[in-house]
C-alpha cells in the first residue's frame, strides 16, 4: 500500500523535471495577476532569485519599472496564461477574483500550470476556483507580509524579509501542487511556510486579526461617542495608542476583509463578549477568587513571549530541526499536525521529505 | 458679588507670600513621600527647577544617591511632615496610605502644607484622605507619566518631559491649593495640566487605560485557550502584537488598578459587549448597512489622530492660547469645562488668571 502511493506520487510528478534530488527548487516560470504591494513585491523577490517572472496588472502604469527590474509584462491577461507559467499567483483583489477566474479558466492548461493566490482569507477563495472549476490545480497561499502601503510604487523585495507562509488544502488538493508550492516560497521568495486546511487558517486568522480589528474599532466608537473625550484624550498613552492602532487603518479595507470572514469573527466575538462578561460579574461581586483567576488565565501566552525574547537576547541558542517523511496517504493530516506543533517547514529535500524547524509553543499550564 | 468673592479668594491667600504678581511659582519647598519611579523622578525633577525638596522613603537604599541629587532625605515621616513643607506629595502605593495618612494626620500643620498624590485611580485616594479628615488640604493629582519600571533605579527627570497633570478637586477643595499646586506642577515640574473632579477623571481613565487592558487581557486568555494556537501565533502580525502588548505587563499591577477602578471598568465592559453584540449580529443577519455604521462611527477620532499627525509634521503650525479669567465662585465649573473644550493649562498668570492652549478636539460628525 505505501509503495503503491509513493508510486502515485511518483506517476504524478512525471512531468516535474525541476524536482532534483538535492531538494525541490523553484518553479522555473511564475506568472503574476496584479502588481501591487504584495504582487510587485513578490514578483521583484522572485526576480532576484533568477526565476523566470511574467505579470498583468490592471493598468499599465507600473510596467516601465517593472520591466526594468526584469519583470516580463504582458499586455493581456490572456497572454500571461497561455503561455503556460508553472505556476499562477492571483495577487489581485478578492472582488476582481471572478473576472479575473473567468478569463483564466478557458485559457488555462491545468496540468502545466499550478494557480495559487496570496488572500487573507482562505475558504472564499477556495470557494471562487471551485465555481469556475479549477480547484484540482490550485493550492491556497498567504504570506505574513505586507505594510499599510498599497501599489506597485511601495512595492519591496525585503517586504517577505522572514516571513512566514501559510498554504492551505481541500480535500481534493494534489500533493504535488502543494510541493510545487513549497519550492517556490522556501527556495524562490526564501520563506518558511505551514500547511493548513482552510477553515482552521480563516478561524485562526480571525483570532489573531480580524476579530482584534473589530474590538479595536469598537474602542474608538466608544471613544468617539464620549461626551468627555477631550479629557480621556488628555488622559491617553501607550495602552491606548497600542490597542486603538488598527482602528486607525482604512476603515474599508477592514470591513472586507472582516465580512469575508464573519462566520468565524461572529463566533469569536461571542467568545469575547462572554469573556468580558464573566470579569465584568466579577468586577461587580468582587469576586477576588475569579478576578485573580481573569488576569492569571493569559500566563501561558505571556509566558511563551518571554521565551521569545529570551531567544531574541541571547548570544547562543539552540534551534531544533526535524526531518521529516511525508506519507503520500496521510500527507494533510501530517502536515496540519506539524503546524500545529508549531513547525515552520524550511524546505522540501525530496517531494517526500521535509526539514521543519520547531518553533516555541504556548504550553497550558 | 464679583467683588466680594474676589475679595474672599484674597483673604484664602493672605498667606501665600509667593504669589508674585507676575505668575504663580513654584512652591518653594515640596516634601516627597515615597522615592519610587515616580517619586523619585519627581524629587529630580523639581530639584532641577531649583525646588527645596525634601523626602522620606519606607527603606533608605536610595539615600546615598538621593542626596548627591540634592534631596534632603529624612529618617522618618514624622520628620518630613514636621518641617511644614508647602506641599507634600504622596507618591506611595496606595496599599501603603493608611498606614502614612495615619502617620501624617496628627502632625501636618493643613493651614502651611497642602498634600496632594499622585495615583491613577482619584476617588480612593480622596476617601482615604476623608477618613483622616485632610480633605481641606487636599488636592488629587495624576500625572501621565511612567513606563514598566519601578524604582528609584529607573528614576529620571525627564520621565515627566513634555507630561500633562490631572489635577482634581471635590466639593470642598480651596482653590488657592489648586493654583499652588499649579505652580508647582506648571513651573517646578514644567507641565501642563487640566482640573477636574475625581469621578469624571476615573470614568475617562477607565476608557483609555484600565478597561482596554481587561480587553488586551481577554485576548491573551482566548489565544492560551486554543487548541490551536500554535498556528495562530504564526499568523499573528502586527495588530495581534499591539492589541496584546499591554497584556504582558505585570498582570497583578493590572489587576490592583482594575480593582480600584472596578466601577467604571465594569459600566465600559458592558459598554463594550454591547457594541460587539451589535456588530457579531450584523455580521451574523449580513446587515451591510449596520456593519458600515460600525466600521463608520470612529471615524471622528480617526479624523482627530490625523489631525493630530498634520500638526506634528507640518512646518510650522498656530498654537491658540486663551486668557481665562477666574470666577471665584464658579472655579470648579469653569476649569472643568475648560478641560472638557479640550484646553491644557500652562500657567497662572495670577490667582484670578491662566492662559491655556486649545488643543485639537475629536469633533462628532
Amino acid at each position: 500500500m505505501h509503495e503503491e502511493t509513493v508510486k502515485q506520487w511518483d506517476r504524478d510528478n512525471a512531468g516535474e523535471k525541476h524536482i532534483a534530488p538535492e531538494g525541490i527548487e523553484c518553479p522555473k516560470h511564475v506568472a503574476i495577476v496584479g502588481l501591487g504591494l504584495i504582487g510587485g513585491s513578490l514578483a521583484r523577490r522572485l526576480r532576484e532569485s533568477g526565476c523566470h517572472v511574467s505579470a498583468w496588472n490592471h493598468r499599465d502604469h507600473p510596467y516601465a519599472n517593472a520591466r526594468a527590474a526584469g519583470i516580463d509584462c504582458k499586455d493581456t491577461l490572456e497572454e500571461l496564461v497561455r503561455e503556460d507559467p508553472d505556476v499562477l499567483v492571483l495577487c489581485n483583489p478578492l472582488m476582481a477574483m471572478p473576472e479575473v477566474l473567468g478569463t483564466i479558466k478557458p485559457l488555462i492548461n491545468p496540468d502545466k500550470t499550478t494557480l495559487t493566490d496570496v488572500g487573507s482569507v482562505k475558504a472564499p477563495v477556495r470557494a471562487q476556483v471551485r465555481e469556475v472549476g479549477l480547484l484540482d490545480c490550485y493550492v491556497g497561499a498567504h504570506p505574513m507580509a505586507g505594510n499599510e502601503r498599497s501599489g506597485w510604487v511601495a512595492a519591496d523585495p525585503s517586504l517577505f524579509d522572514d516571513a512566514l507562509w501559510a498554504v492551505t488544502f481541500g480535500p481534493t488538493t494534489q500533493y504535488r501542487r502543494v510541493v510545487q508550492i513549497a519550492g517556490m516560497i522556501t527556495r524562490g521568495v526564501r520563506n518558511t511556510m505551514i500547511m493548513l486546511d482552510d477553515e482552521t487558517h480563516d478561524r485562526e486568522a480571525s483570532l489573531i486579526s480580524h476579530m482584534p480589528h473589530v474590538v479595536s474599532t469598537a474602542l474608538i466608537n466608544e471613544m468617539s461617542n464620549d461626551p468627555n473625550n477631550a479629557i480621556a484624550s488628555a488622559l491617553s498613552a501607550g495602552s491606548w495608542r497600542d490597542m486603538t492602532r488598527v482602528a486607525l487603518t482604512d476603515p474599508d479595507r477592514t470591513r472586507a476583509m472582516v465580512v469575508e470572514n464573519s462566520v468565524n469573527v461572529e463566533e469569536l466575538l461571542h467568545r469575547m463578549i462572554d469573556r468580558l462578561s464573566e470579569i465584568a460579574d466579577a468586577l461587580h461581586e468582587g469576586d477576588d477568587t475569579e478576578i485573580k483567576r481573569f488576569f492569571a488565565e493569559g500566563q501561558p501566552y505571556r509566558d511563551y513571549k518571554a521565551q521569545l525574547n529570551g531567544t531574541r537576547l541571547s548570544d547562543s541558542t539552540e534551534t531544533v530541526f526535524r526531518s521529516i517523511r511525508i506519507d503520500p496517504e496521510h500527507w494533510r493530516e501530517q502536515l496540519l499536525k506539524s503546524a500545529q506543533h508549531g513547525e515552520y517547514i524550511v524546505r522540501f529535500t525530496s517531494g517526500h521529505r521535509l526539514i521543519a524547524e520547531q518553533r516555541p509553543n504556548i504550553r497550558a499550564k
